[in-house]
């Protein structure tokens, strides 16, 4: 499955692990590059201490590439990047910032540098600043996402039509089927997060795990339109903020209910009801928590079946 | 391109042109279906009279298959669906309401009958109903849309676990590599919206096809949730709900505020101030008011191009 993606990393399937908060430490992340796609840490939930460790942990767990997801509005931002370069990563996505501001400097160090968008505008900003390629993530994504609200099958063929540079899709996608999906839109790898979330190798609480699987159809919704939009999974945090926004409640008021801290005690601590639980839609689709390995190897039947079908005409 | 879409309705290619409120008239539905698709009539914006001319005149400009798409909450539906039945219209479109009223009458008159939905419950209550096929359209889609917000990259790939009738994607697609994906999805056919309603032969208001032409990224949104969740065009009558919502207001506030006719008025009568503008997020990418004929020609080709390259690898 040579593409200019599983090039570009030197991996065997064009599929990556999203970097998400309180799931993505070492376990998940090496089990995926094990596997043949791309694991990603996810710094955002990590202090700089915790990141060292996971770094130090996914190579011992891995001899294959792997990477780290930055987000660039975190304080310690520096001594992050820094410690990244040291450490001798060689794959950073970064998200939630400017892809000027570290692009240089982290290929000067040799790194191979991938940014997060959800629209054109920072699609086009991020291949002028230099980076190797985009992931363009969707609005059925889970956690932070876009202010336009662009799905990935609208995002994707646009964000194709106005940057040349290797394209991930993400957002909505967690079987080969949408895998190949993405792949027919323009992408040249996908993106996968609550599937990942979901398996045994993530960090999340078993509580959260079980809960994803749970999730029904509708269950997640785009909230704190007014601050930062997340897409959260329904429950008691959920309905607080379900209720505010219905009367009215401005940005300060959200963000005071949100308060600090909450993604952990949901996601890590498995507190489902005053925690704030990030899941994407496909959390509805999603029956088991399973092993990696096992989830990598369906995806991949999935794809060549799916591929089969539109090869030899329609069923 | 035979599958089980192109067979049931006994058309070239798996496109149907979708019933939209005074975009869809008989010069739209039987370019498409002159074109090798399924056109459809959009009855939601016709009084009985009008839907018998228009029933006419689409018989009389095309010898090919066209349908009549009908929301089941039609003031008038008793004597809509006798004129149907009548006037010896083959194809059937029913949506926004329950699939079992009226199935099973117009399959007793031999008429093909599909449903759209946009949640896997209600997939299942139209197969139960003995629909022929499905139209499963997500959260991207203009106009009218589901509470659940499921994206058709989500959407499609879950109605295809719980339904085995033919099922046909909406919602996002606009170009061939679009068609594709939904193919890949596990759908057997597209209905595409808005990328007819700015084709010369729609229905709609010049001014109208114009601003489609102009629409930006994130310039559609779906609004109204506390009522009948519609997306809709930025513009002032836009602007008036997205204040109302802000602060708070309730169902009823909104609904007087929606008025009677302000789809007319928009789309229609090219009041774009006023109006209540409907279309989908793939406004984003649309460029120009072309002739169907040329429009389905670029579909197919685009179509062709991206599963080649989906048959020989990766780029």
């Amino acid at each position: 499955m040579s593409n200019r993606i599983s090039q570009l990393f030197n991996i065997q399937y064009p599929i990556v692990s999203g970097g998400m908060v309180w799931c993505s430490g070492s376990r998940l992340a090496s089990a995926v590059s094990n596997a043949g796609g791309l694991g990603l840490l996810g710094a955002g939930s990590m202090h700089y201490s915790v990141l060292a460790e996971h770094i130090a942990k996914c190579k011992a767990a891995t001899d294959k590439p792997f990477g780290v997801n930055v987000p660039l509005l975190y304080p310690e931002i520096d001594k992050i990047m820094h410690l990244i370069v040291e450490s001798g990563v060689k794959i950073v996505f970064t998200s939630a910032g400017n892809p000027a501001t570290w692009t240089s400097f982290l290929k000067e160090h040799g790194i191979t540098v991938v940014h997060v968008v959800s629209n054109t505008k920072f699609a086009c900003k991020a291949a002028e600043a230099g980076v190797d390629a985009i992931v363009a993530e969707g609005f059925e994504a889970g956690g932070h996402n876009g202010r336009e609200e662009t799905t990935t099958m609208a995002l994707i063929p646009h964000v194709r039509k106005v940057v040349d540079i290797p394209l991930i899709a993400a957002g909505g996608i967690a079987s080969g089927q949408a895998m190949l999906a993405a792949l027919a839109l323009g992408a040249e790898g996908v993106q996968i997060g609550s599937l990942f979330a979901a398996t045994e190798e993530s960090s999340a609480h078993q509580a959260f795990k079980e809960r994803i699987v749970q999730a029904k159809e509708g269950d997640t919704m785009l909230m704190m339109k007014k601050t930062v939009p997340v897409r959260l999974l329904k429950g008691a945090f959920f309905e607080l903020i379900k209720e505010a926004e219905a009367r009215g409640a401005d940005a300060n008021e959200l963000k005071e209910i949100l308060g600090k801290g909450r993604a952990k005690q949901g996601i890590f601590d498995g507190d489902m009801d005053a925690g704030e639980l990030e899941i994407g839609q496909v959390s509805a689709v999603i029956d088991a928590i399973r092993p990696v390995a096992e989830v990598m190897t369906q995806l991949i039947q999935e794809f060549e079946t799916a591929r089969e079908s539109i090869v030899h005409g329609f069923r």
